[in-house]
């Protein structure tokens, strides 16, 4: 492999499939990336992968000798990024004639009959030699095999993870509830996530009229969503590709893949958990609440992060307080912009309450319920947004 | 104890003071500062205090009642930082009539019996009870007897810690190496840091007329000397006493007093291990010397963080380079803008010569040395600061 680069289109591409690279791999080759070089399309592929997911991204070099070499990620990524940005950068692996190599030192050739493969990145001050692994030890991608293509809006992709991820379970003991729940039909597109104490959903309209029959479920890690949410803050105005195959997606926009395996099991039917009717709701702004609550979780905070809810509908007020034995009481009040029911005292679990509130769309939210014991949605008040966040409440012992 | 004050000032004041509280308190008290307010002089006084390192402030406030009391520092300025910054504060603890308090509940008398002190803070929106300790239980913040102030520019302050601060040792069985050394002399003040392998020393031309004899030399601790450091940095152009005892220092600002325990002990003589005369010597651009470095070092940090220099006074080139083996190699070349004596291949920790060139104020760099195990001196290079990083070489095995 020769080619030139430039160190800033190298140092991003770098950079971007590092994220899906192991950081504590099973096997050596899945702590490298894998650099292929086509010296008849002209274009270079970096490609890390972790087993589960993968991110592939390809960028026009003057290549000279195509090849294909596995280097490690965190080492290659320190140096190129340390590197000057408008230095040209030559890399060089074995294969090819070293005619003008920078490196002349004398173990060069006991690198190349050694058991790895010596690498060679050459700038304008300096020169780096690398040891890799060979291409064929690094594990295929997989790719979805399905033809049919889902066009997503980026924006809306990156709408739907930002308002659901958050409520995923980190106990990969819970398994499918690790993912978000992306369910296609042919005129829509729902994401959802749950932990089992809060539920988070949110349903866009979307032409999907390329979906067969009527549409498809897959749940995919938070993790990789997670990676595509970031790869996808750059350019929220184009279209992303998705591809679902047994086990498997596959998001393609021009120049990035990113793959991922699916999680196995049933997705809980999550729309039987929320209430069709209430019996009580009311509504308040949205950051007068959060900053309410976050002074309030100050002190809920140290014991178990409940707070207290105590609504007052006649006099339009909400009463939001945590008492921790032995270190101290908080009271805040919220004024109500409407509310309908009797008065309720409930209570909350504040980390889930201040995740919901952040993840809502408009300045107001409304709170519906039925009894403190009966799960509490809110939902955006006004704005055309279908997002639904459902929380349990907490018993209350003596209130 | 019953007054009010802003938000901005009360938060800003907690902020400052709870860098002297311990993270790990030996006592209960430790986790506390000491709030004291005065209706005679309508000042309110905050101290954190660790037993090493004290921290004092002064704020006007409309004092209603005189009083003190301690109180949570971690919980109160959380408290105290989320609340809206255009919210007045009414702050009231026990010894008070509660006349007019916000709070109504139940269990408020059975706080007041109970082992602390219900302290209570009233914002527009909500009110807080945090329980508090008796002001008695506060340990005395030691105070320099001495009546002779060294005035010190707070710029020249920072520009001696931020110079010589980073060369602490940072082993506490290093006890007297893990401060910065303070010479005060009538005409300077000379900033000196080592932790036994390099030495960074500052000379300052000062008028301490009012110093007496011959000066003084005193070891601060460099955790106090940090905290130091960050408050200085609001107000470069200000003067700072500082006032010197037996164990002890006080540096005391308009409204601010931090006060810190000397480390026992004799500092090293560490101008006798300057070398006086030096045969070799060259100068470099400060920058590209140190992208060099941190590139090299992404190679020597795998192993033991050695890069190697070659130095060829014909050719005016410094070559740096690190080998790992199994890993890699990186080499880089720096041109060098003068030097004289013969060439040597020499070989450093790339830390701490990294550490050094950060702390060197000028763009060239002179590095002055004699053989490659004697030391080797950085200056700065035109300027007229007078600063000497000194920096131990590695032994070479294989050069």
């Amino acid at each position: 492999m020769k080619l030139t680069c430039s160190q800033a289109a190298l140092n991003s591409n770098l950079q971007c499939v590092s994220r899906a690279v192991a950081t504590r791999p099973t096997h050596p080759v899945l702590a490298n990336v894998l650099l292929t070089a086509d010296e008849g399309t002209g274009k270079v592929s970096l490609t890390g992968f972790d087993l589960s997911l993968g991110i592939q991204t390809t960028f026009t070099a003057a290549v000279e000798q195509s090849g294909a070499i596995t280097l490690p990620s965190r080492l290659l990524g320190d140096i190129v990024s340390r590197l000057s940005a408008d230095s040209p950068l030559s890399l060089q692996s074995p294969g090819t004639p070293d005619s003008d190599s920078a490196s002349n030192d004398d173990d060069q050739g006991a690198d190349e009959q050694g058991a790895g493969l010596s690498f060679q990145l050459t700038a304008r001050t300096g020169a780096y030699t690398v040891r890799g692994m060979p291409a064929e030890d690094f594990p295929e991608l997989p790719m979805a095999q399905s033809p049919v293509a889902i066009p997503l809006l980026a924006q809306s992709l990156r709408d739907g993870l930002a308002r659901t991820l958050f409520a995923t379970s980190s106990d990969e003991a819970k398994q499918i509830l690790t993912g978000v729940h992306l369910v296609v039909s042919p005129s829509s597109l729902e994401f959802a996530a749950t932990d089992g104490h809060r539920l988070a959903v949110l349903t866009q309209t979307n032409d999907n009229s390329s979906v067969q029959d009527d549409g498809f479920q897959v749940t995919i890690p938070a993790r990789s969503l997670r990676e595509l949410e970031h790869l996808l803050s750059s350019r929220p105005d184009e279209t992303i590709d998705l591809y679902h195959d047994q086990g498997q997606v596959v998001f393609l926009r021009a120049d990035q893949v990113v793959t991922s395996r699916t999680l196995d099991g049933t997705y809980p039917k999550y729309n039987q958990l929320v209430p069709e009717t209430f019996s009580r709701s009311f509504t308040v702004d949205r950051v007068l609440m959060s900053t309410a609550l976050e002074r309030v979780a100050v002190l809920a905070d140290q014991q178990n992060s409940v707070v207290k809810f105590s609504v007052d509908v006649a006099e339009r007020q909400l009463r939001i307080y945590a008492e921790v034995q032995d270190v101290g009481r908080g009271d805040e009040s919220v004024p109500l912009s409407d509310g309908e029911g009797g008065n309720i005292d409930v209570a909350f679990n504040v980390r889930y309450l201040l995740d919901g509130l952040k993840a809502l769309p408009t300045p107001e939210v409304k709170f519906q319920m039925n009894n403190p014991t009966n799960p509490v949605v809110l939902r955006p008040h006004g704005g055309d947004v279908a997002f639904t966040y459902l929380v349990m409440p907490v018993q209350i012992r003596n209130s």
